[in-house]
Formats: structure tokens, C-alpha cells, sequence
């Protein structure tokens, strides 16, 4: 199994998101779930329901916020961003 | 000091909960800020923009996040939630 992939949850809906972070999880043994502003209650969705309804081992082992600069000159902002890390319980 | 204060954070402008933040941080060593759904980034935001600009001293202490069944009967829905603990750098 390969190492860390990243999910990038966006303003899709969010079952695309729940698909992609189930494929991720299949693939690697830690995955990322990434978001920046309003995104980030969405991302927490997107955890939420994928391990209510999918991958039900699924434990978050951490989370950190932190703040991104987006644009230039004029339009330069702070933007909020979450990283929520997760992986699978092993197996016994 | 009191041992923790709660900071519930909706849909009222991000630092009217900043001021709440900076207040309970003066009186309490650990506090909680909690959210749910949409909301969820504006706590995000909260914290962010009090670190950055308020109290710099504030390290996150935990952050969890989970589901809460809201209503009843048919208008049952699940929502997501997040608690950001968060307490004071020790001054030397």
C-alpha cells in the first residue's frame, strides 16, 4: 500500500467526495482530507458520513486548522484550512 | 482560574465569537469552541482570526469532530459537529 493520499474537498456535492476519500482509503494507509473557508464544514461531512455509512473503521487520527494567504496585492486574504488525518482500524 | 468555558459559535458575524473567545480565555484556562454544520467554518474562522490578530498565544489542544441527530420523527437529520479545545501558551 502506498503512504498518504490527499482528498481536496471542494463545492461538489458531497457524495463525490465521500466516493473519492472511500477509493483513497483502499489505496493508501493514511489519507488527508484537505479543505480551505467554507469547505471545511463540508469536509467534516464528507468524514462524518463516509464513516457512518461506508468505511465504519475508519479513525481520525488528527486534525490541525491553520490559515493560508490567497492572492495578490489588493486582493490578498486569509483563508481558513483543515487537515483531517485518517486511517482504517487494522484488522486483527 | 475556572477549568473551562464553552463558546457555542452560529451564524452571528465571526468576532462578535472572537470577543466571546478572548473574554473566556481570560477567565477560564481551557475553553471549548463548538459548532455544528455550517458553522463549522466560522469556528474554524474564529479561532484563526484570534490567534492571528487577538491572543497569539493560544495552542490547540485537541480538536474532535462527530454527529449529532437532530429533531424528531420525520425532520430526524443528522448534523456534523466540531470541538476545538484550545488554553493559553504558560507564561514563564
Amino acid at each position: 500500500m502506498s503512504e498518504t493520499e490527499n482528498v481536496y474537498v471542494g463545492s461538489k456535492p458531497i457524495l463525490s467526495y465521500v466516493t473519492a476519500l472511500v477509493t483513497a482509503l483502499q489505496k493508501a494507509d493514511k489519507v488527508n482530507v484537505l479543505a480551505r473557508g467554507r469547505a471545511i464544514s463540508s469536509a467534516v461531512d464528507v468524514v462524518e458520513v463516509t464513516r457512518r455509512s461506508f468505511l465504519t473503521d475508519i479513525v481520525v487520527d488528527n486534525i490541525t486548522i491553520g490559515t493560508e494567504v490567497l492572492g495578490e496585492g489588493e486582493n490578498k486574504r486569509n483563508v481558513s484550512t483543515i487537515a483531517i488525518t485518517l486511517s482504517r482500524k487494522k484488522q486483527e
